[in-house]
This record gives C-alpha cells, structure tokens and sequence, in this order.
C-alpha cells in the first residue's frame, strides 16, 4: 500500500490513486464498447469500478471525456509510425492499421465520440488536447523526417498532408457518402505524393 | 387554392402542401439560426410555422432530418461549381467558398448537424441522401470534366480527390487541430494536383 494513497477502500484501508484511476478507466472503456456513449453515467462507472462518484467528478469533467481517455488508453499501440525510410510504404501501411481501426466493429464508437464532442464542449478540448494535436504532432514528425531525407519537396505544409492523408478517411467515416476501405490508403498515398494531374 | 391542398388552413380552408412545406422549412431554419438543434422540437417547428404536428410527422421521419433539409436549402446556392476551364483555379475559389461557408458564424451549426448524425440514424441517412452524395456527384463532375481536358491523370480516382480536398476541410472542422482558414484551399489544391514529393 503506498503512502501515499488518498482512496478509501471499504474495509480495507485506502487504493492507490492510479489503482483507482486504472480501474475506473477499464470499467469507463468496456462499458463503452457494451452500450455506447449515450448510457455512460458517472453513476454507473463508480458502481462498477467500486470507486466513488466524487472520485471520478475529481478528475474528469464530464463522462464524456472520461469515456474519451478510457477509449485512447486502450487503442494506442495500434497507431504507431513506423519510420523505415520508405515514405510511401510507411504511410500506406500506418493509413491502412488506421482504416481497420476506425472501421472495426469493435471501435465503431470513434464516430459516435466525434460526433458528441461536437456539442460536449468538455469533451472537445479533451479530444483535442490527448487525440488530435498528440496524433497530428506524431505524423508531422514522420513527414518531416521524409522532408529531410528529400524525399518531400522542402517548401510543402506538413500539417496539410495530415488532413488531406488521415482527414480524408474520416470524411468517409463521419459523412458516409461512400464505404471506408483499407485499399483507399494507397490511392490517397499515392495521389498526394505524385499528384494527380499529368506530370 | 390548389384542387390539390390536402391541409386545413383554420377559417380559410386549406393551404397547399407545398406552402406548408415551405413555412415548416422556413420556421426551422431561423430556430436553427437562433438557438442551434438541442432546442428543435416539432412541437416548437409545429406553432411557429403554424402548420399541425401530425402535418411535420408525416414529412420528416425526426427534427434533425427536418433541421437538415431546412438547412441546406437556405445554403445550397454559395457552393456552386463553376467550370472556366481552369481546374486549378475553379477547385480553389470553390474551396475557398466552401471554408467560409463551414466557418460562418450563422452557419457553424454544420458541425452540430454531422455531429448529431452520428447518433441519429433518420438524421444521417437525410444528411448522406440529401447532401453528401448529390455535393459529391457535383465535385466529381467538375473533376471529370478536367479528367477529359487532360489537365488530371486519366487513370485517377476522382472520388478520392473529394476525401483529400473537401473532407481535408472537414477535418479540421470537426477535429479541431488547426484553424480552418481560407487560405487552407489553395495548399490543398496545389498538394493534390503536383504532388509533394520533388518532381
């Protein structure tokens, strides 16, 4: 038990802050994945992770961005960049782990994230400040390490390329005009590396 | 009076359907303008336009999708697509349009109505139907007409060009990682047509 730990335990002295903290994120994250955004309370996040209401009013603003934090923490690792000197085939292939990601029937929910945080302002700022700028920021540094090796033309907006490379496929996503398919990450590769007009 | 006006106009007969139509369609635009789609009940559409509720049930399967056709109808006629014959400059002015439009103070409600389509299925449904896949028809027309003027690569995909120039646009709008400003049109444009890797 760490000295510092500021939880009560019922019974059994107090949990470490992280312990609870890890708790109520897996129980906020499978809840989630059950029943979707729209049946998340802190009411049923604190009787399932056995830790108090107040506990999760302390540190997330809404259920929103505590749902918002479960979700990231457990899907991570399937966004890395690869960096094997290829361009185009590590963008391919990180846009084509990105297409399964936002298209698996398990994560489906990113949608629905999207769309609420769109009138939960709590919820914006916690997706912009842990998702957005930290994503942004991780396939600019891939771009820019393509830039100095020559391999991008020196005078080219890196932060453009990410929308028109990732924000393309969450046009697909959120407006649903036609299917999100991982193929779609070569045609978008390719048409922003060598354009499409006749060379 | 229309032989055909299927709808009680108390004390003075009926009124035609389409005038109904057009005053329910009318009242929900303004209350969208005034007070967003949290507010935007068919109740509140019903006295303002002072049409029946059965009237609104029977033509718009939920407020949202009302609230949706409502909209772009007000909209439509600032994101033509205009063919000078000069693809370069004809896709810039109209992204150029288009980001204003996505950034009006009066129209920021764009963002709500996709948000709020990712929980309403009747709303995302007249959202794809009534938006998405008609603007999509028109942008690609636009680029296949340069296609057959040789000024873009007969063997791209055009549909993909929309993803990487007007979902680029949506991107930051929704993700909110960067400002969405004018200027974002003619780096896209550029981007997409020479490409960014060094010639």
């Amino acid at each position: 038990m760490s000295p510092n730990a500021d939880v009560l335990r019922p019974g059994r002295g107090r949990r470490p802050a992280a312990e609870v903290r890890e708790a109520a994120l897996t129980a906020a994250g499978a809840m989630l994945l059950e029943t979707g955004m729209r049946d998340l309370t802190f009411e049923k996040v604190a009787a399932r992770a056995k830790v108090s209401k107040m506990t999760l009013y302390k540190w997330w603003p809404s259920p929103g961005a505590l749902a918002f934090e479960a979700y990231f923490a457990a899907t991570e690792h399937t966004l890395a960049f690869a960096d094997t000197g290829d361009v185009e085939r590590d963008l391919t292939a990180q846009l084509r782990a990105f297409i399964g990601f936002l298209t698996a029937r398990d994560t489906a929910v990113i949608a629905e994230l999207i769309g609420t945080a769109q009138t939960d302002p709590e919820l914006a700022t916690a997706f912009t400040e842990g998702y957005t700028l930290p994503r942004r920021a991780l396939a600019v540094a891939r771009l820019r390490s393509a830039q100095e090796a020559g391999q991008l033309r020196p005078d080219v907006d890196l932060e453009s390329i990410v929308d028109q490379l990732w924000g393309a496929c969450y046009h697909r996503l959120l407006l649903r005009g036609l299917p999100l398919a991982p193929d779609l990450a070569e045609t978008l590769v390719r048409n922003v590396l060598a354009g499409v007009a006749p060379r």
